[in-house]
């Protein structure tokens, strides 16, 4: 029986693998996480709406079912397409048939060094750190006593309008304005500044123009601070430069690039300027008819000339039809070429907002936000989480609280890392500190 | 007004703060982490039933209402009673009463050198520590070839047969036996291998015999191996040693000692053995009047002799209690001695399977099970966690599927680790690896 491997268990892969559940063939996906990761929710993991196992659900657990098909937890290094092997950091496996779904991961533009001041949000790990980083800088303002430091605190930039931006940008107004309200008493989380930067001359830039308006308004009507046509120079621990103008910020998110797998470069295929697999039209790899590459990580054009989008739904078709060139081909049929179906697009900004595109239907506003929300849910792998999901989702969509607002991991110092060096242990940091108390005491 | 400063917003500390909300006082609420945890949970989390956030809740959030307290992130190092002051790593407070909560950690018994090998569980980041290594041992298992070394993998032991080590060792068991079953393909989990140690005669040895037996009982017919009258005497990265007996087991988790905060020494105030401040009977530090130590930092013996015991209804009990003295003192009234309320204790072992001991009235089996359950649902803090909780165990009670089985955080090489000191790439083990597949497809 041939063996098909599936590099990687996010949407391209996992739906890959449920196609061929039918099909004379053993399958093994192998992924380096042990969960398939509902992208497009992370954005409410990272401001604290959902707890990351509300959009994470084990590999295993969807497949479990599936006899034909085992998983493995391991990090892929290398593809040998000579030998026909995939190779791990500690063990290899080899193929008949080969679906790399292995997606892609943040471009800081050739600025690597941003990575550490300005994370960006693809895995449930980055989820967690920014909502780390989000809460804390909180913490630090309420605690911070000089002025212009608490404001840096309080300032937070995303960089980048695509859907991954904008969704941030208003989930974090939101979160500010509503749910940290009332809980400070050195600061008013209203107070904190969202401000959404993107190079482009519109918001939502693969949207039509009238759509990106639209989130535009709804943005600002959130108190975000929108601005287009701006391109960030440099990016440090203190904030962000858009040429000489310079904004003081603690906390910085990264929603502009996308930089694919490097696994692709292993493949000697050729690829595309973001380092993408340029894809034959029925997804194989030229020159390799046994690999076939799906989702975030294929470069194809459609007949008009546009892209297929990085997109769910694109790496789901895509996911789909390799597995159905595959079947095609053990019964000896010709490999049939891909058509995108695109369902339409939307992108969510805030409670009851959002922007939808179907084609001619163009929706926005909290008529938008009720499909987006369906959609998504819809979508959502495992009946505990679709539950758990559209509860916690009601339940804020009331209250305004959100659920999951957990700093893990280490806390540093809130106060030291705020001043500038001082190496010595400062003991007038409390006799500071103490002061505004009494202020407090009076409210 | 009075300032009272209270360290810890665990059960102590947070009862304490409740408590002073109507008081002419105001109060100061100082953690190192931003959220109170229901510790007696928090074994669900280890054990990937619960997500962190079912049991965990902002302190902000459950103070937010209360006009005359802020709540502070900060590490407190030291306390200076002759200046009245808190010290933290970065800044510092002044106060005039002083609520001392700050609990206990673990306890290796001079064995720190072991704390590596076998996390304990206290705090969250502890219980998803646990969860990350439980999970990735059955992956590794999945995917090791050498049968000793999956052995390895799948043993996994727990040190100490007390409240929590019980919990645990009842958890993992059925994790393995109901959850993970048929979602492996080269392993059954049915047949990992857990073994409880304790160093007393008996299971749960601060329980009376009877109810000891019983949850001995109950253990073993969850599959637990329980031995007690075995001390640990090393632990390393591959097992554990009793003596001249050895375990081969690669996940070993503790629950055996607790050690108090080292906070308590920086107080100058009489310890005891297990570092525990030596408190008046009106919990008062001697010779520090304005200084009160609450919960599991807090050494105090009852009018029996019987110290009172480091449990979550006791730290409520003595936090309320410090809170009302506090009081008193503001109205010129002399301070009460505290008076423990035993109301029972309780320890669960599994699905449908607990003891319980309210004094006359012993309970084991499924109606201590729906004791315990009620009671702890009924103290979670929050309307959201209690309902999430209850639908989260409600749901694994009826399909044994545990909500939360995310593996966060670095994942290791995991042939690599498992194998004798390999530095150079083995170009073999990817052949070793392939080797069982086709048994696995004719299955």
């Amino acid at each position: 029986m041939e063996h098909v491997v599936i590099i990687g268990a996010g949407f391209g892969g996992l739906y890959a693998a449920r196609a061929l559940r039918r099909e004379p063939v053993r399958v093994t996906v192998i992924d380096r996480r042990n969960h398939h990761t509902f992208q497009p929710l992370l954005y409410q993991v990272a401001t604290a709406g959902l707890s990351a196992s509300d959009i994470a659900a084990p590999v295993r657990r969807v497949l479990r079912k599936q006899k034909n098909t085992s998983v493995l937890l391991a990090e892929v290094t290398a593809i040998d397409p000579a030998q026909k092997r995939v190779i791990f950091e500690d063990g290899g496996i080899g193929y008949d048939k080969l679906i790399v779904a292995a997606g892609a991961s943040h471009s800081y533009f050739g600025h690597d060094e941003w990575a550490a001041f300005a994370p960006g949000l693809k895995t449930v790990d980055d989820a967690l750190e920014i909502r780390r980083r989000v809460l804390l800088a909180f913490e630090a303002a309420e605690r911070e006593t000089d002025p212009a430091r608490r404001d840096a605190w309080m300032t937070f930039v995303v960089v980048g309008a695509g859907p991954t931006g904008v969704e941030l940008a208003g989930a974090l107004s939101e979160l500010a304005r509503h749910t940290l309200v009332r809980e400070f008493r050195h600061i008013n989380p209203c107070e904190a500044r969202i401000i959404l930067l993107e190079g482009a001359g519109q918001v939502l830039p693969s949207y039509v123009p009238e759509l990106g308006e639209k989130a535009r308004q709804q943005l600002v009507a959130l108190n975000v601070d929108v601005r287009t046509n701006c391109l960030v120079t440099r990016i440090d621990e203190e904030g962000v430069s858009i040429g000489d103008r310079r904004i003081e910020a603690r906390t910085v998110l990264w929603g502009a690039g996308v930089a694919a797998s490097p696994l692709a470069r292993t493949l000697g295929a050729p690829l595309d300027r973001a380092g993408r697999v340029l894809v034959q039209p029925d997804l194989t790899v030229p020159g390799h008819e046994d690999i076939y590459v799906v989702g975030d990580l294929a470069s194809l054009k459609q007949e008009d000339g546009t892209p297929v989008p990085g997109v769910a739904p694109a790496a789901i078709q895509e996911g789909r039809h390799a597995a159905r060139n595959i079947a095609r081909t053990l019964r000896g049929q010709p490999r049939l070429p891909f058509r995108y179906h695109d369902r339409g697009s939307m992108a969510t900004i805030g409670r009851a907002a959002a922007v939808a595109d179907f084609g001619r239907l163009k929706l926005s506003g909290f008529v938008a936000w009720l499909a987006w929300l369906f959609v998504h849910v819809l979508f959502l792998i495992g009946f505990r989480n679709r539950f758990v999901v559209l509860f916690s989702w009601a339940l804020s969509y009331v209250t305004y609280e959100r659920a999951s607002r957990l700093i893990t991991g280490e806390t540093p110092p809130l106060v030291e890392a705020a001043r500038a060096p001082a190496l010595e242990p400062r003991k007038d940091d409390g006799a500071a500190w103490t002061r505004p108390m009494p202020e407090h005491a009076r409210t």
